[in-house]
């Protein structure tokens, strides 16, 4: 059994043939074109790479931003360098390189990578379990009595905008104090970037003025070293990470919590405090302890995690 | 098709047959026992009353607090006065009484109203719809893709406990800063006698003084004619609920919220405040505003909702 | 050299003989009034009391509640039971019964207070000082410079009316936030009783249900026996204490801080969190840790403070 | 009279001879050397460009950031460029050039400001006031009974150092949560930059991203012009400014409070907002409203007010 798994995203188009292990046979990648003629041209041709493996294959799976349909594979919303795809059926796009009928769905990337975790990897035995994408957003995806859930408008599971302080900082989404204004690489990037504007002394000074940009394992590798600021930072997002996630287990009431994305190479220095604050928030009312685990599925490139909306819905 | 609604509350066993448009044909109710062997003589006696109707009956739902295995009818936790329930089964309590084979399901109140909803009420033609009832803690309940949400050990919807801050007041769940210690009856009148304690005048001492609790009408009334106290307490609990409500609907996606409980009794005093403040913070992601309504089952006794569990899964 | 104190309060009006170590030489006191005219008549035949040894004294000197000028002795404000003195001269009150001439001075307990304290207490060898007198609310008093500042209108010194979170709870005050909103005995008190009407379990209700009032010092001992909630109400209570005086500090730069009130009797566990917190917060601007230090003059009646008002303006 | 007046900055050295009146009548500037000696030949110069007529002149008056001892002019802390100067005394620097035994003070610059408008400009007739220089960071100097406040380390007046929130972000000072995080132009444009580094839409990315520093008259531009991200950033700067002023209002009892700075620039956008919060939440404990009035004196130097520490002590 093996599926095709095509990830779009904002640089680049990836599309790989995943067996039934999880595993990435073979994979070709071109850039992300700008209009929808070169989409189409461009995929075909990286479908063709396949010579003809697609006719074997079980089902095509898309993985992308946005809000995508998942049986029609229509696209609803999609910001970014590939908004031109809005209005088009995913499934369309592949219907001449692959055989009529084959199985194609689609969802967002947060989704999707929970489907790999389903499939392959950490929520492989859970009919209940919690998906958080910490990246440069926070992306989420909830599994609830053995579904995915997608909610009346594609939406559900958006938990990076639940909301932590009514008055808290904008953030992208018009809310106030969502998670994500919060705990995201981007958001403890500012809150560093902020402090230093203030005049704060710290050692990531160095790095911000090479003009690269920081990044995540910056801040915690700092914290580890003793900068005050990157100390206050991270425990501070820590600290809001953990009392949402309460409030998500109280909500959810999952196996276990599945983190994925950047931030999550920080290791056992991010997950012991998490699974300490979810521990004496959620105690009493769950009776046991929630595991919080690290993502399963080692791919980056979101092929896995497209590929296994096929396998499991 | 009828079904029978049995509600154990604190202070009496309510039992009621209900038709399948929701009305309670005949209903009797007795005092809480205050052990198990009183409790199955109570209930037989309620029962008997019912002068062999039962037979006709397509099944039995129970609700009351606690976790209770919805199936199995297996009850987990019971706090307060009928905790000598926990380990029994609901449906051996009531197998002398009624025919082989029928169909018991028994739930926590706030799952239950929720089912009474889904069959009679505000979500009948919902797919994905949140419940929170106000009362003197706020319970909750979630429907999503269809099914009532019960999560991996019959926790899930506990949304009155949502992490709001994360240093917040200590709740009775032993987490911090749960959505209960903001919005509640409890907490709101906590608030006021805190701010009486404190020394602020208000036009709600009087009714304190009378000795006689005070309710969150009051608070509403109070505000409503100008009480600077009742005044700040109300715009907060609705502040953070509001806050609260969009965060769920980011998780959720629901088709409409309802609420019900006491509070609701302050009407548009209450929804229209909470509208506008989850319009702005959804608006974005949601695309659409999302409903919020107050519960259609009018019936306070919990029997519709528990006899709906017959109907509804 | 000697000097007569006289401490208005609510219940009862108190007149000692002080000598120039502090002690009270001779005391004798009645219940407050409810009229100018027996309010006369009962200081009349208090100091009646001290046969003659008025002729002797250095100077009056009184405290009380609310906004007295302190040259003049004109009573601007006086909520509560002695209100009737408002638009009085307290130095009119005693003319009858005290050498022409004589020096008369007045002020409000918490700067005569710290009066005292810089005629015989902790105080005696500063030049700038902060008080806070923690009881059922926060007084405050600020010696700067040399001088006790009254301000434009005789307010300056209200410490305790400092805003610690410009949307927190109303104050008596009018304003919100204030820091005598989350430190004083009321608050503090007023939070246990809000966690027991919520359902939070605590050592403490057996004293609240014994209808005795609730003491500070109970909860400092409750949480010092490992109860959660007192010890989450203690906590934060310090916390924000700690906060403000970091602020008050940095705006005052005094040589020490004193500590007075109730709340003082819990000793070390209110004063060592208390300088952990300033101390971090301060170290980096002041150069130095600034002491705290708990009042002095163990009077508690208030007599010690007002006749210190001779001593020292 | 006249007086002449240094200030130290951190980019150049400015000396003005100043008038009775306030005026500069001429006025002379270098930039600032890095060495002691460099520091005197560069001092020396420009007072040898005054042409004898410092023999008549009544003094002497340094500003410049730190903490320096007003009458010993002794400099103890002076962070920044000019930190060689730290250990000397600035009247030994100007004694070859001026006459023998004439009158030399020196303060930092918010003190020197507010000894400007005593002299000057807005403080003219008071004898308690408040001054906040609302600059890249927030400045303070209090007139208390007819003094500046100095305190016993010269730190008193710190004022953008007054903890608004216990668990606030991290200053340059070591403490968190202080006024200056809040409401200093480094704090909103550090706060701006970090709502679009987490991707909210702004119309000052284009200010932004031409490279030239974001100034905080931009911010309240774009506010009045409606944007979203401008908007929420001024509202809860002003908020907490507010806030602030009631506490500090409460403590000093000012006859009014003088906010100078490149912010006040905003004038009627800025203080208007910040008199409806002040009113409000002191109104009860003042009695009446406190005036917020802008700088009187113009000059942006520092020479004026350098000059007015010899006015005015």
């Amino acid at each position: 059994m093996t599926a095709l798994g095509i990830d779009i995203g904002g640089s680049s188009v990836k599309v790989g043939l995943v067996d039934r292990s999880g595993n990435i046979v073979e994979r070709h990648s071109g850039t992300t074109p700008d209009s929808l003629p070169a989409f189409k041209a461009t995929l075909g041709s990286l479908l063709a790479q396949f010579d003809g493996q697609l006719t074997a294959v079980d089902g095509i799976g898309f993985g992308c931003r946005g809000i995508i349909h998942h049986e029609s594979t229509l696209v609803e919303r999609l910001p970014g360098a590939a908004h031109f795809l809005e209005g088009s059926r995913l499934s369309d796009l592949v219907s001449d390189a692959t055989p009529a009928g084959i199985v194609v769905r689609a969802d967002n990337d947060a989704r999707a990578a929970l489907a790999g975790e389903l499939a392959f990897g950490a929520a492989r035995d859970c009919s209940n379990a919690l998906m958080l994408t910490l990246g440069t957003g926070v992306g989420g995806a909830v599994l609830a009595e053995g579904r995915i859930l997608r909610g009346a408008r594609g939406v559900a599971g958006h938990l990076g905008h639940l909301t932590m302080e009514p008055d808290g900082p904008l953030c992208v989404c018009g809310n106030r104090g969502c998670l994500e204004t919060y705990f995201s690489a981007r958001a403890m990037e500012a809150e560093v970037g902020a402090g230093l504007h203030r005049g704060v002394a710290t050692s990531l000074e160095g790095i911000l003025k090479r003009s690269s940009p920081l990044c995540c394992e910056d801040i915690f590798n700092a914290a580890a070293e003793g900068d005050t600021l990157a100390i206050v930072v991270r425990d501070r997002a820590v600290h809001f990470l953990g009392a949402a996630l309460a409030g998500l287990v109280h909500a959810f009431d999952p196996e276990r919590v599945i983190l994925g994305g950047q931030i999550i190479r920080a290791g056992a220095a991010i997950i012991e405090p998490l699974r300490q604050e979810l521990r004496w928030r959620t105690m009493c009312l769950l009776g046991e302890e929630v595991p919080i685990v690290p993502a399963g599925v080692a791919d980056q490139s979101g092929i896995v995690g497209a590929a296994a909306l096929v396998f499991r819905p």
